[in-house]
């Protein structure tokens, strides 16, 4: 069985055509802006397209094709909105379809971080019990309780980057709130508590590299940002008694210098029997989202889909 | 169908012998000291033989029995530890089932937030994602996401008592920790905040009273109360957007005065997708556990359970 997955990113698709099992036999990536979601969408699919050539079959001959978006969605065909990627509410599949030419039934669409959960799930056996958290630009996070992805009333469990972690002095999120986690610890916030320390504009990749440098400055703000990550996992883990917190995105890169700061405060936070918690880099690696639409779809296709 | 239902407390055990939708045909309440758990559950089944006497039958032709108890327990037979009943590890059914006379399959335990829980979900209709929080003398909490109760890896899931809500002025915690919602917002903590407030020795039952006829310092010590809940429950919301809290537990009639400040610091603190929850008193009442006992014992026996 081959199936198609688009990893749709705020600045870039990923797609591939992959077997059943996560063997990627061929891939596309490629700079596409958000704004317009149609033509984003149709670009994505020729995409899809270029790699289903590749591997020698057609588009419609594909088991499936499953969809990560950087977006809230109801984990069957409707994206509710995205913030980042300035998008309202709308249905993925008339955009995707015809483009595809195959049944509407056989494409899926997953919200980004949730896709990676459902891929830690059958990819990576991640085990029944996690938290997965990507910290990038932003935070985000989805929860798998007992085995099955938590989804929430409205599609919107597992925001993570938006428990709050500082009541003393907090700042601003895009959210609209104070005080959140993303305000605190993602790559923007990493970069402006470096401004602050004094790094000039070194951003969180550059923070990372001067850390390692023995720069005890740019430790001095890994170490900040680590204990409100630490801060939030120990709520999180306090409700949902995870064995493991998998970490994504460019600044799981500095997990090794974030994680004696993110323990120390989870500790702190942590219910003794609720601290025993393995906090690890993500196995998926830079691809995650992409092997998150193929979870997407082979869930969608075995009727596991929400 | 007859079932049996243990409701063990803290300091007084409950039970009744009921029909599998819950309506009771005969209830025994005894003030039953834990220390000795060998004697409490030898009590236990013998109020329950007198139920069953008072309803007709044997113990052994009831179809189950279900207990729910102040303790952490793996959802089958064993009880992990309670700090409150001062109980450590062991296993339950050794002690009830030859008293009650009935296959050990046929008997069911669990703790006693989580039976409420499942109680909400079984007997009132209670939603697919909720939230069960009781405030009492401690604060305890149980989640059901998507229709599921979620146990965690290590069964101790729903400890919303133990979220940190204050970090400027944090108070010990039982648990050992510092900052607890535990802390700053149970009927000790309402009695504590009560006694700075200088309203003597009034403990929450009396801080309502005096909030009632309009005492400014009761209302000012249920507000503070009310502003740590509504800042947890937003924490909770943002991770398992849930539709539904229910609030069981003594300080749960006061829940009209609390809600005010509740909603305004759950408001501040949930994302916009997040805070369409309504917050609102159990409607399984005083015998919320008992009912928990008996849907512990119901899915059981549809096995529903761990």
């Amino acid at each position: 069985m081959l199936i198609g997955a688009i990893d749709g990113g705020g600045t870039k698709v990923l797609t591939a055509v992959m077997t059943g099992s996560g063997e990627v036999l061929a891939r596309r990536q490629r700079s596409i802006p958000t704004a317009d979601h149609r033509a984003y969408f149709a670009q994505g699919a020729e995409m899809l397209g270029e790699c289903a050539a590749e591997a020698g079959v057609r588009l419609a001959e594909l088991a499936g094709v499953g969809a990560s978006l950087p977006a809230m969605t109801d984990g069957r065909d409707r994206v509710l909105g995205s913030p980042s990627a300035g998008w309202g509410e709308f249905t993925v599949r008339p955009l995707l379809v015809p483009a595809l030419g195959m049944g509407t039934e056989r494409v899926f669409i997953e919200n980004d971080v949730n896709a990676c959960a459902l891929a830690e799930l059958r990819f990576a056996h991640g085990g029944d019990n996690f938290i997965w958290m990507t910290v990038s630009t932003g935070i985000g996070g989805a929860v798998v309780a007992d085995g099955r992805l938590v989804r929430g009333a409205g599609f919107c469990a597992g925001e993570i980057g938006h428990v709050k972690v500082e009541f003393a002095t907090p700042r601003a999120c895009g959210c609209g709130g104070c005080g959140c986690l993303e305000a605190h610890a993602s790559g923007t916030a990493i970069g402006r508590l470096a401004r602050a320390a004094g790094l000039g504009d070194a951003d969180a990749k550059r923070v990372e590299q001067l850390a390692r440098k023995g720069d005890p400055a740019a430790a001095t703000v890994l170490a900040q940002a680590g204990r409100y990550i630490g801060r939030a996992l120990a709520m999180t883990s306090n409700v949902l008694n995870p064995e493991r917190v998998y970490i994504g995105g460019g600044v799981a890169h500095a997990l090794d210098l974030l994680l004696p700061s993110i323990r120390e405060e989870f500790e702190r936070g942590a219910l003794p029997q609720c601290r025993n918690v393995v906090i690890e880099q993500t196995r998926l690696g830079y691809e995650a989202a992409l092997f998150g639409a193929a979870a997407v779809c082979l869930d969608g296709l075995a009727g596991k889909g929400c």
